[in-house]
């Protein structure tokens, strides 16, 4: 059988492996100590109680022949479609039509699929650093050239976020089919202003380009002047195709729900120059692929929205977000130059003394017991960087900061 | 943006949706008509209990922090994993590693997405009649060429089961690189025998093939000598891979839980023609566009292995075996001719005089107000013939047997 040859373009050591990697042979090595992992986006609090709930109801109605439910929707239960259509979107002035949006088991498979609607032939951007599924997955369907010595692969453009930029890279000047945007921005922390955002729709209305606009973290948004989804952008209905989650806005890692939108305006072009509806594309990609998430997750998903579920969520997120304050302060004070960590969950710091983002890692693991994550694995423009979560424990987040301090004070 | 040009190639009315718009245009003309569903193949029974339990006290794990879990392992928890590798293959002879077994939120998504890891001019082979999913998601990839006035995509190899074979077509002669298989069989009701799945592992074994092994209806089967696995004929493990599904073998099909085994000797070649192994590939793909089943949904699968749930879900399983024995058996003294029933949950009947399967499918809504699915929407050779599936209350397929009896006695 002949195999998919662009998988073997990726390299063979993938970011998260590598760090379970060096962690294990550090704690084979010292076995009394207590690592402290803010490396993955990992939620560490539980579900809340309106969310739970929910699902113990929902469970109990699979429970009896009368309230069973087989094969939901494959878009989704109209119950959760609606909570979100009122409340992520009409609360913010945005309307969005009940057939645009497509529930999903996370956004992770959202990010990963969507690079299917593109010809392969599709020029694709990135930001870099970037998160590294976007690229990944088009490295696989082989839209993209072998790696290069830089680290960056053949035909994929790369819009480079730096100090300079605020991690905010401009559009580009170069014809692109396709742009994926991340704010508040994974791994940097920084978020998009409505003027950089209003910037990112004009520039694809008249490139008649596509943005990808994953927002997987905008319930971290502390500004409420800043848009949490770009349809809050004149114009972004015409070109823009939103990714929303619940991991990190719910609590959901373990539960496993997300959405997409794919506004019916928003078109591509085929080989005839004709346009065609990427939303009649997603739907045909969505029913033929894949099932409909869980009903007991769906529930789960929509008791998020109630007024108690609304307060429980929000308190985690105040809760974790003080974390980040900590973290940021405290850092600062040590003389890190840091970014992120004021609307996003994610702390992007400059390494010490030049170190390269994986020799912060090693030292920091030694010297401080505490994970990270290397800013090299999400693209060369990440080396020289290193990002810390904020999703731990005040005990753990308070224990860091004593480490930090000792090896770097 | 350019899109994927290959969308364009499947036709406008897909099976499903097409069988949905029929049956409300006769609802609303005919509001007071009792429709009885025999057309997708959806359960109706509720969880077992033991499952209701595993998922009650998963969601209590959820809601303290001590217990609650967030990602979890993206192949899939041990728990879940060392069950299926006792239960469903140990206990049958058959030794697969952890590694080896892929946890997944449903069997479509994984047959739709495994096609991910042949090359774009892999030659992909197909039985016909055959679940939609296998053909259009290599069309979907450019696999095919456009879909010809007989029915058939350029590219595409058909292997025709008929009456002849007992709708078990040989292996292909010409070159092929993958065919999917599946038994008990969707549409068709058939299964393969000990002989007929050594056949096609000598075949895949001598050409280099591998075979995709959808076996989501094993736990159907009812003649102890018959096997469940491919993987109990010698050979298989070097060739290959091995679909399961809980949607009917535990009623999840709004629970969302499948399974895919991808042995680490299953191997492909490269443009090379260096031997790769598709488990490293598989697993590559898995952690980049997936993360992991739902912990709830996975205690919830695993809870259909415990004792009460395998006594629980078999009792589920003989309950549907004897819907189709009653429909098998009501429609034979009918003098219809019908295969399947017997292993699979699905009955295959050839249509009455000669009409179409849709023309069938008008005749039974109209004339019995009873929802099929037409034979031609698996393929050209289910033309002529049509599905009836045993998924319904006892009462529904007594009435459904009485109303076939008044229109066709």
């Amino acid at each position: 059988m002949r195999i998919n040859e662009h998988f073997a373009k990726l390299p063979a050591s993938y970011l998260f492996p590598e760090i379970g990697r060096r962690v294990r042979a550090y704690q084979a090595a010292h076995p009394d100590a207590q690592v402290i992992r803010l490396g993955i986006g990992d939620v560490t609090e539980p579900l809340a109680p309106a969310i739970v709930e929910a699902m113990h109801a929902a469970v109990d109605e699979m429970a009896s022949r009368a309230t069973f439910r087989g094969y939901g929707p494959e878009q989704g239960y109209d119950f959760l479609i609606e909570a979100i259509r009122e409340h992520d979107y009409r609360e913010r002035g945005v309307e969005i039509a009940a057939r645009e949006i497509f529930v999903s088991d996370g956004s992770k498979c959202d990010s990963g699929n969507v690079q299917e609607l593109f010809a392969l032939g599709a020029r694709v951007a990135v930001t870099d650093p970037v998160y590294p599924v976007y690229v990944d997955s088009n490295v696989m369907a082989g839209r993209t050239g072998p790696i290069g010595p830089d680290g960056r692969y053949a035909g994929l453009v790369y819009l480079v976020g730096n100090e300079a930029n605020g991690f905010q890279p401009e559009p580009p000047a170069e014809p692109v089919d396709v742009v994926y945007l991340c704010s508040p921005n994974n791994p940097t922390g920084t978020v998009c202003t409505r003027a950089q955002l209003e910037r990112w729709v004009t520039w694809a209305r008249g490139a008649g380009a596509v943005i990808l606009f994953d927002a997987a973290y905008e319930s971290y948004i502390a500004d409420p002047s800043l848009p949490h989804s770009i349809y809050e952008i004149p114009g972004a209905r015409d070109c823009a195709i939103e990714l929303r989650s619940f991991s990190k806005r719910a609590g959901f890692t373990g539960v496993r729900c997300a959405f997409m939108v794919v506004p019916e305006a928003v078109t591509g072009v085929d080989p005839a120059g004709a346009a065609v509806s990427l939303n009649a594309l997603w739907a045909r990609r969505h029913s033929t692929k894949f099932n409909g998430a869980s009903y007991v997750v769906q529930r789960a998903a929509a008791a998020a929205y109630s007024p108690a579920g609304l307060e429980q969520t929000r308190g985690q997120i105040a809760f974790y977000m003080e974390n980040a304050r900590l973290l940021r302060e405290g850092l600062g004070a040590l003389g890190f130059t840091v970014f992120g960590g004021v609307h996003a969950p994610y702390l992007w710091l400059r390494t010490r003394d030049g170190a390269t983002s994986w020799a912060f890692f090693d030292r920091l693991l030694e010297t401080a017991q505490i994970v990270g994550t290397p800013g090299a694995g999400f693209g060369p423009a990440g080396e020289g960087y290193f990002r810390l979560s904020a999703f731990n424990s005040r005990a753990n987040i308070e224990q860091a900061l004593a480490r930090i301090r000792r090896a770097f004070g």
